[in-house]
């Protein structure tokens, strides 16, 4: 016990598909600190789920010992989850100035009002217990992105957060090289970092590229109305749109909820400037001509409710596109959602618009570094142990490559899952016990813990459902009416659905149901009569759910 | 009606998101000639649904007016609607070799054994009716691609066909542009040309790139046991794959049906060579070395049945992934299909075997040819009018664009859309009435023209289902026991469910009930007052189905 008390401690806790991603913690002795409370969106083998959060029972069931929360930036992946966490677990958060004003709004969306929110500045150091934690300025597709520089009882741990090395970034400053090269001077024990674009050659275009993209379309669209769709938390893009609109005498109009509410946020606390007299509300913009608009919007996605996909769909007020419109959008399709944001813009185009997206313009750059950058990273850092995090196997498998062709030895490399726990001492790493972790299901106000439902529906979706709902006498255990056989999903003939109901009756004939304790054996007889009826004429396998009613 | 007659009509009928891909008709007087019969695959938002075939009721209505079907290639979207055509139209099929051999297996499948295929080379004319049309040799990511040009009583209508163009081409020739020269320096009227890669600047890679990167895989893992997974249906990548196996000295098991299938049908007719003791049963494998071992497998796009993904599940029998493994996907994900292969990728890895995809290296190239390609083909066909087809609306918006780079007028060129007619005479081009076209969807041996099935599934995927049984009395119109609440996709705690129960007895309390004609107010009541319900507790909105029994 006591030499176990003498061990670092990594936890890997939520995520989908990618490793230390959404949440991650430290654990030395009585202490526990948390990176980051994200949520992961769902995937199509989900169906009618809202988000998948990370199954917090560790931390919960530890909760006296949490010492805090540590935000890296305010990212949804990485600060979804907030709301969730802090209902069980009441433990500080400390995070740079946009991704506290995000999280905020998140908790009084979820009404929830007690909590204990630290504001930080790159460059500050905050103790956590055992543990310290310096905040460093990273460059990443929104402002206030930080690595960590932790140390611990057992040396220092560095964590890279999201990054990428901007250096013509539009907000602020380049990544803070000078104090990592500083910190992995004096010695490093582990390096966790994030592994994104760990496929990707050379270095990540900077986020002024974009600008000069944009410039040169706001020339060439001089006469033509502008629709910009771009991630409503790229602030960075926001204001090199505004700073353009402002140039070529444009108003701006926000639309979508998102990009309304962090724009918001971001101009309070001055992370976005906006030119005096710039910004116009949708409703007054009828008397505003073509070539003096830009309507900045969400929707880079084709996510179904987004404003696009509504304007594409003539859904929203004062807003009809047409053939005086170029559309940019100012985005990479997440993948998953190719197919969405492909339809979006065919109905763009049959409605006469233009539209500008990734594959024929640099219209947008990754928020992440490419392999020179983490080249970069990993060489500053010069780290005895190496776990790369934030990516699916295959990113951290060629992250462990990538270290290798550096001269890191592969036997001061692990790959974690969730659920891994791995231990450190000054001189060792090695696998500790896996713990209880993974996802959490939300489905409106639900949260299921189990898969059932999730297969079930997705079953439903695939085969679909027939109910057959059998009244019978209590007393002679025969049929007091015919069957009434429910289907949806499934299509059936009226002449199937009546030899359907002879099967029932002739299954209940057959059995000896007076004998039955329960109904569970009939339910099963009439259950697989069905189905090989079913099977026989469609080739369906739908769920059969008999009902059996005894009066 | 005498003008009518003297116009050509080109028909875009089947197709799901992409136009004038699966199947397209010409319609001259009497006469209809059929272009292509392939299927569409489902998309996300259908689930349970096995193929998308075109809804042919324009050619079954006009049935004995056509005169024949001709096929530009042997892939899946242009010949997979054959037998569903075939089963209502009985018209003579044309095609080259390997398309034939594979339609011929898709009919023995679907058990149609009355039908009139004929098998035609590059270069032949064969007459329909008032069409005669001209097979010409292109090059595809499958041997025996034609395009075709078809002298109608108007002029010429040259048809691209699937194609690129292939200058070092693995089988056969490069594509005939000798002869496509000569057609259009005679006068082309109209041509119809795809447009996958339309996005795509420059010139599709050669097939023989692919075969210089396995090359020199074959070299580099030497030690070690090689998995390819490809497209069956690329015999000429097959071929690459055997003549390296047989250079390198190594067996191969082909493994998945579709592979032994397309292998066999291309072996018998000549246009796949296997060179001598080269294929071996997996049966048999067990007893060959892992570095004189090659397995050709399916699942280059992780589908869930596929040998890949199956051995990367441990499912197949004598195949155990292992750390002296290395597979290789040589092809691209079809959008949609990526989380699939990387899933599928991941568990790989996780077993150890290392893992060579697209992003990594030159291991696939399209079938289709980019920008440079397609300004050849329109420089040397030189229409008079044109239509760009295979594609979604984007693309075919991107290749009138390109066309008109060309020099090409607007007034000369028409996007179609699924259903619309296009009216030629020698002067003229215009849209003309619009007819029955679109989807049909094939579940089991279900043909569903409905979208309503669909949409059922869709919202019992997202919602799950409730049903509510209840049992009344003929006479006294009382619930003659409590009510029975099942539901599948739908979380309910038992307190929850106790409360619904009491919900559903009063509302058969409150209302009426004796007096109502039918039962369908009362089911209206019961599921009114359980929606309320259920949103107010979960947020969801469930379908819920009552059932009312009267005995």
């Amino acid at each position: 016990m006591k030499k176990n008390n003498k061990t670092l401690k990594v936890r890997f806790l939520g995520g989908l598909g990618e490793i230390g991603k959404n949440m991650t913690a430290l654990e030395y002795g009585k202490d526990i600190l948390v990176i980051d409370a994200g949520v992961a969106f769902p995937t199509e083998a989900m169906p009618g789920i809202d988000l998948v959060i990370p199954d917090t029972s560790f931390l919960v069931q530890n909760k006296d010992r949490v010492r805090g929360v540590v935000l890296t930036h305010g990212h949804e992946d990485h600060i979804g989850g907030l709301p969730f966490l802090l209902k069980d677990v009441n433990a500080p958060v400390y995070g740079t100035n946009l991704a506290l004003a995000l999280a905020e709004s998140k908790m009084r969306e979820n009404r929830i009002n007690n909590y204990n929110f630290n504001c930080v500045k790159p460059g500050s150091v905050v103790k956590f217990g055992c543990f310290s934690v310096e905040f460093i300025h990273v460059n990443h597709s929104i402002p206030g992105a930080v690595a960590l520089a932790i140390t611990t009882p057992v040396g220092v741990v560095f964590h890279s957060g999201d990054f990428k090395v901007d250096l013509t970034p539009v907000n602020g400053e380049i990544m803070d090289i000078t104090r990592i090269s500083e910190i992995g001077k004096k010695g490093v024990l582990l390096l966790m970092c994030e592994s994104t674009n760990v496929e990707r050659p050379g270095y990540t275009l900077s986020e002024s590229i974009v600008g000069e993209t944009l410039d040169r379309l706001f020339q060439e669209n001089d006469k033509r109305r502008l629709i910009i769709a771009t991630f409503a938390s790229n602030v960075s893009r926001l204001q090199q749109i505004l700073n353009l609109a402002a140039k070529y005498k444009r108003k701006v109009a926000f639309l979508g909820r998102s990009m309304e509410k962090v724009t918001e946020a971001a101009a309070k606390i001055g992370e976005l400037t906006i030119p005096e007299n710039t910004i116009v509300e949708l409703d007054r913009q009828k008397n505003i001509p073509d070539k003096d608009l830009c309507i900045v919007s969400t929707g880079s996605q084709g996510e179904p409710m987004s404003a696009l996909t509504r304007m594409a769909a003539d859904d929203i007020k004062n807003v009809k596109i047409g053939s005086n419109d170029t559309i940019i959008i100012s985005a990479s399709p997440i993948p998953g959602n190719e197919k969405m944001i492909y339809s979006v813009i065919n109905s763009l185009y049959k409605k006469g618009a233009e539209v500008v997206y990734e594959t024929l313009e640099k219209i947008h750059v990754s928020g992440h570094a490419c392999q020179e950058e983490l080249k970069i990273l990993h060489s500053l850092v010069k780290p005895k142990f190496f776990i790369p995090v934030h990516g699916e196997y295959r990113h951290l498998k060629k992250h462990v490559k990538l270290a290798k062709s550096l001269g890191m030895k592969e036997s001061s490399m692990l790959i974690a899952e969730i659920g891994s726990t791995i231990e450190l001492t000054s001189k060792s790493m090695k696998f500790g016990e896996s713990f209880q972790a993974g996802s959490r299901l939300v489905d409106g106000l639900n949260i299921d813990d189990s898969e059932l439902m999730v297969r079930d529906r997705k079953n439903l979706a695939e085969e679909g459902v027939i109910f057959v709902v059998c009244c019978l006498s209590a007393e002679s255990a025969e049929l007091l009416q015919e069957p009434i056989i429910v289907c949806k999903g499934v299509t059936l003939t009226d002449e199937q659905k009546e030899e359907m109901k002879r099967i029932v009756s002739n299954t209940v004939k057959k059995n000896d149901v007076k004998s039955m304790g329960d109904k569970s054996e009939l339910r099963g007889a009439i259950r697989r009569a069905f189905k090989n009826y079913v099977f026989k004429r469609t080739k369906g396998n739908p769920m059969v759910l008999p009902v059996i009613t005894e009066v």
